[in-house]
């Protein structure tokens, strides 16, 4: 069975996808790939650690600075607020890095080729709300050209949600027995646990499991005060 | 005029594209970026910062922190020796960090992107003589695909070294006027300043500058024991 490496964030949708990949190529040639990028909320980097040991799988943490010293991002900057509003210039939400999916993934690569793994895993989706244009397929598909030509190592970047709208996404979930794993992960801007409920991101999050008509585990984690 | 941006590591290539980019877009369009991702020879980064002076153009510094932690390079990890021989395993020598290129681009890219600078300079080369993959034509339209795609801008990325040999470099850069700047410039792979002599990248540089019949401005700097 070949070997693959999910690059796994702690949220909702990279969570999906590490037991996708254990589904696909089996719990032993599965390992997990975290960023410390210096997020905003460090809840994201125990939710990853969490998820990978209740996976079972091992987990690497790399560390990147770069993001922090190119500044100027709320996901990065404390000193950026979170706007619900798109940057009217760009019309992206000032939470936007530039290129970091492709950053993540030329570095996963990067960890992957001397241990021969070929087959990548990312959460990113084309039907995520803020239309980050790094995570649409044709972007996607551009780089892991650029991966296999840059490397010589025929890589396959596999994106299981890319098409998938949220409620498409927690129904996987369910059919992968992953929603143990979801009551672990983070999705609130603000980094709140229990989710604050009102930002865009749990209010994305809620619609999708409303959707699917099945009980967010995160929510009922915290639910008559028990954490 | 638009702008441009140089990814300039202070080596022979990097600058001889500085004043590439000098000509082409003029002074008050260049702008200099070097990574300091863990050079096991921390010459470079001043060499670097040098280069960029005398040439009057402002430079930024980005840290990289994620090469070290990847390990295994000889080129950043102090304990791995630089070998003459290539990988046999990879045919590649073992000074290649996967994708090193490829990150360096991006973060330019980054950069670049929040700043309305459209063009990125970079003095890879097929012509290379240690054939690192990720320097090649091939590998670099596609990243620069992926990243108009990813960050939705029309990037350009020059490479105007691609295709020339070591004799036809030096001599761009005698047409460049850069001369003077290449006596302030590493190469070795030892670190050495006065250069070895010895390593393949002192004579690869030194055999560039024989073929094109010019002395190098570096080696003539230090003759009679001058630095």
């Amino acid at each position: 069975m070949p070997r693959s490496l999910v690059i796994l964030s702690g949220g909702q949708d990279s969570t999906t996808c590490l037991y996708w990949a254990l589904a696909r190529f089996g719990r032993d040639h599965v390992t997990a790939l975290t960023f410390d990028y210096g997020q905003r909320h460090r809840i994201e980097l125990d939710c990853a650690a969490t998820v990978a040991a209740l996976a079972g799988v091992p987990q690497t943490v790399l560390p990147i600075d770069t993001f922090t010293a190119l500044g100027g991002s709320a996901l990065t900057d404390s000193g950026v607020a979170v706007q619900r509003e798109l940057d009217p210039k760009t019309r992206l939400p000032n939470t936007f890095v530039p290129g970091r999916n492709l950053i993540f993934i030329t570095f996963a690569a990067a960890y992957a080729y001397p241990r021969g793994i070929q087959h990548l895993v990312g959460g990113m989706a084309q039907t995520d709300y803020s239309g980050y244009p790094d995570c649409r397929e044709a972007t996607l598909k551009a780089l892991e050209q650029a991966l296999r030509l840059g490397m010589e190592f025929d890589f396959t970047l596999h994106t299981p949600l890319m098409f998938k709208t949220k409620k498409e996404t927690v129904e996987l979930a369910r059919d992968l027995g992953a929603l143990p794993a979801l009551a672990h992960t983070h999705t609130c801007y603000h980094g709140r646990q229990p989710p604050c409920g009102e930002c865009p991101a749990c209010i994305l999050r809620a619609r999708g499991f409303a959707g699917a008509g099945i009980a967010d585990p995160l929510v009922e984690r915290f639910k008559g005060g028990v954490a």
